[in-house]
């Protein structure tokens, strides 16, 4: 620990919204291609499938500055912390100098049946160990 | 036949962009959603489960006047032609008395087993009855 | 005080994802459309022009539900304090008598000018003074 | 002439949906992407402002295979044909070997004036020599 990515972006034309800005929602989905990074920095994907998923159960972004089209920026992304069945991320995005945006994301381990709601479980020792190394 | 829905809707701001009008991409939305309230005003549902799939295999439009934040518009969809294995719809979108833009869609009905490609299959019975009436 | 709208919405197949449920971006959307009505029904718009934006400040969610595709489901949203600069609001996500998800937004009033950065004002006394009563 | 540009890129998880593919709108983002990075592979920049836009006319994608989550894929983009007024792109899209998607996009250049419409205009010579180069 700290395992850490960096992803760098230039933001799309998709993204701004008519007051000429990236729209607040879109900075969620960078977080989370920064997570997927990272897993896949590590040899691990965040796939649903073989029956465990990692639904979101907290996500905050606090907004300092606006991207709009073209910019490049950066998304770091850390573990923060990791319990049994969760995991923290700490995110800043940044354009050169300029603090963009800090986020925060919570994901809980669950395991996923047909027809069954999803019921937490704890988290593949092999996945804790992973993403707490490097 | 026509099967036809027509959906009211308002422009929602994150599908604006910075050229303040909404993103062409989004088009391609209104349309399923109205493809979606066209199938459960017949009591079906195109929710994938059943081992089918109703992917699709082309998507156009043609775009005549812009559409901005919190203009309300119609989306009428209507089903053109049911082959074996194809559904196809025009769907026109219109704002009072301006049209807005014109499209079609053609999907086609899979089955979908775990691990295998999509193949494509024969309407169900059921579904084409139920998309051709009313 | 307080102001509150209530939206009832169904999930579009657009807004779900390969874990089958609504992503988790989407609730930052669902909040914003509810936050629209709020404003519209006031009589404001939340609309960029007349020189005033209001970007977001923070933004953050807990999800304690999946939502899936074509579940119907409200958006509860709420102001919870005006200062002179900046709105918060309180949102909760319903699905029956089903907790989804809670949020809270904050923004502020800026003056945009083309060309130069967003500064804080304060908000109109006119919207203040619609937002507050009802 | 053909002016062409390839993008590679990788399925994000917010593009997916519940059938556990790209949603067939997300095509059209990546058409558009790829756009904006042969502009600004000759120097130039689709951005709004300057008084000029370029609305899209006309918009269609052939669907051949899926993509899904973290796959990645090239989008080749190329100008198919300017006139005075309409720039026309072919694209396609493909995942190693396999054809994805083929989709074709049509813009106009249009002068923009607050609270006037869009009206069609001759696109500057630079821009057509730029993109006719190289």
């Amino acid at each position: 620990m700290p395992t850490e990515v960096r992803l760098t972006r230039r933001v799309q034309f998709h993204e701004t919204d008519a007051a000429g800005i990236v729209h607040f929602s879109c900075f969620f989905r960078y977080m989370e291609e920064a997570e997927h990074a990272l897993w896949r920095s590590v040899g691990l994907s965040i796939a649903p499938g073989n029956g465990i998923g990692w639904p979101r159960v907290a996500a905050a972004f606090e907004y300092h500055s606006p991207l709009r089209f073209e910019e490049e920026f950066d998304v770091i992304i850390r573990i923060d912390a990791i319990t049994s069945r969760t995991i923290r991320y700490t995110c800043t995005i940044t354009r050169g100098e300029t603090s963009i945006a800090t986020g925060t994301l919570k994901i809980v381990c669950v395991s996923k049946r047909d027809g069954e709601p999803f019921r937490a479980m704890e988290i593949p020792a092999d996945i804790t160990s992973r993403l707490s190394s490097s």
